[in-house]
């Protein structure tokens, strides 16, 4: 990776920079509304008011590779062009570890330079996942899932290739390349305003926090902006919320290991150190960089997915549908959005908020597995014998 | 409906006048484009070379109501208006017979002129549909399923409030309404390639054939360009295919029944009279206004579905994906298309052909139902003991 000392401040500016570099290589996505969905979140419940929001939703699903990680990865392998020349980074090539979005994104960012990209993925990774990967290089390893057996493949590879490591989020040129998606946001809202010849007024942007790489990035964009609330997202389940625990323990502090099955799965990542400190630190015209954190449940994401899908017609993974969840369900949000609308005297009009789809790298196999559950569940508890003898003859027949 | 000898002449230029009137009402969709898909549909395989294609991808999925059909209802309702006056319409009000788009199609239109919209849906409709026709009209009733008892319920509303019935395709009105996808798909095709300073050169089009209402609307509005070929495409399951059969036929002859319960549910019914016409017959400068019919089994059916989920992150349902099974599937098309691609001497660059994704409203219990019975399959053949226990403990657990 990129030296540190030669990356950019982490600042608003930097990310203007960042965009700058990127922009011809990613896809500029959509920003997306739903008078359906808006009429849902703002809808009130027998037992609470309700505050009322106007949703602008940022289609990262539609990324080059399906998810926001393009961009930090361009953003890095750039970078490492303009430190090192293009010839000296082709020599060494990349290597990163991961069995997602960011594998993916680095093998496409260096295949667009002709640079050799190494990726270690654990052995038990989705076929899809590896057969995406090797789309863009022959270089795919395979490691235990463990984090010391992944370790140990990446210096493997660097130690026989010399190869550069480009870590999923935990650095700065990641986090400004991911904070890209805040500013093209924020571009794209006021000009939708300004064609209705409305003032822009962006209140809040929710993103899902997994390692932190995205919401360190939106933080820092919006670090200039004091209007603007930054809110992470994440799942609850099994402790999945360790960004979310971190910030309210006393004294805060940064969970390091988390271990969910959450079906987000690419929110099961404790917060990385680079981010968390983003979080957690006060700019010189804000605060809080961000505002809170708030957490769902599995069953709150899936009502989410299935809102987005059914309705909109997107198609995103469950990490991407967790911010739309916590707009729906998460009381506290909810309630905090009340009350500062009420404040407002903004109640009737209510807020502009940002809710960003991280990514769309799902299986119609995966979505059966998810929601098919239930169903199995109903037959089962509707149909098996104590001997199981009648599910045989169900699922046989 | 209105009276035919009040509507316009079925030709291109009827179609830009519809269009003038309805614009306001319904979306302009988006015409997409994707590179993965492009090159599985121009990849050979080991028994046959490929013709080439540029897919433009035409979202109907994200037009009011999530179909096309919005378009021949307010095409419908605004020319009930010119004849009757709005007074006249609300007074009576509109009425049809449909379990699925469009329903909720009119029921949407009329609503946007406060005029009564009664609706007859079979009472084993599935309760979202149910549901999402009742956002717009509180005036459903309910029917057996055969199209006697359907017709008996309308005849019975017809009486007692004299409403006028818009039926789902067989009408000028509806034809022509539904045709304003091709102008805009031919616009929006044409601005892309003017961007990118390439000559437009649109050689096919493909949609799903249903009632045929949206086929003859998309044949009528190229009839007078004889270098588009427009091509209509069907479910084979059950006789699904009644469209190529009776195309192929010697005579050809329309069959005006079948009974077919494909997965492309908004295709289950014959073609319509009207449909029929404008297939079969030439224009002044057209010997043929529409080129062929093909057909693609429920399994390549449900190929193309995941496909464009998965790689395009797009929502559509399975009668949608039709066209696409077309073109990755069926062998007599891509014969043909080779065949002309040769001819033309364009192999090397291939075709743009564009396809008509006709409407998005499917749910996720439907896509566990359809996806989800080959893993209990694999399951069941994987894993249950000869008295079922196994899986018993499988399912419960």
């Amino acid at each position: 990776m990129a030296d540190l000392t030669t990356t950019l401040p982490l600042t608003s500016e930097s990310i203007h920079k960042a965009y700058s570099k990127i922009q011809q290589y990613v896809h500029k996505t959509p920003l997306l509304t739903n008078k359906t969905i808006n009429s849902i979140a703002s809808s009130s419940s027998s037992t609470s008011p309700s505050p009322k929001f106007n949703i602008y939703f940022k289609c990262e699903n539609y990324q080059r590779i399906g998810a926001f990680k393009a961009r930090g990865a361009f953003h890095a392998v750039t970078h490492l062009i303009d430190e090192l020349g293009l010839e000296g980074v082709r020599k060494r090539g990349v290597v990163t570890h991961s069995s997602g979005n960011h594998a993916q994104a680095l093998a496409l960012a260096a295949s667009s330079f002709d640079i050799p990209a190494h990726i270690v993925m654990p052995t038990i990774s989705t076929p899809s996942k590896i057969a995406g990967t090797r789309d863009y290089t022959p270089h795919v390893y395979f490691s235990g899932s463990t984090s010391e057996e992944r370790e140990a493949v990446v210096k493997q590879v660097i130690q026989d290739t010399g190869a550069i490591l480009v870590p999923p989020y935990d650095h700065p040129d990641i986090m400004l390349g991911q904070g890209t998606t805040a500013l093209e946001l924020q571009n794209q809202y006021n000009s939708l305003k300004e064609d209705k010849q409305q003032q822009p007024k962006l209140k809040v942007v929710l993103a899902p926090l997994g390692g932190g790489g995205l919401l360190s990035g939106i933080s820092i964009y919006f670090s200039n902006q004091p209007e603007v609330y930054v809110i992470g997202c994440e799942p609850s389940y099994q402790g999945g919320n360790d960004g979310e625990r971190g910030l309210k323990s006393v004294p805060q502090q940064r969970i390091e290991k988390v271990k969910t099955l959450t079906i987000a799965d690419g929110l099961r990542t404790p917060v990385g150190e680079l981010p968390w400190k983003v979080f957690t630190s006060e700019s010189s015209m804000k605060s809080k960089n961000l505002e809170n954190i708030y957490s769902v449940t599995e069953d709150e994401i899936k009502q989410a997915m299935k809102l987005v899908l059914e309705r909109m017609k997107v198609f995103i993974e469950p990490s991407a549908a967790v911010p739309l969840a916590v707009v729906l369900h998460n009381q506290e949000f909810r309630q905090w959005a009340y009350e500062k609308q009420k404040e407002e005297g903004v109640l009737e009009s209510g807020w502009d908020i940002a809710v960003v789809f991280s990514g769309g790298n799902t299986t119609i196999d995966a979505i059966v597995g998810l929601f098919g559950e239930s169903q199995d569940t109903e037959r089962a508890e509707g149909k098996i014998g104590k001997d199981g003898k009648q599910v045989a003859e169900n699922v046989a027949g």
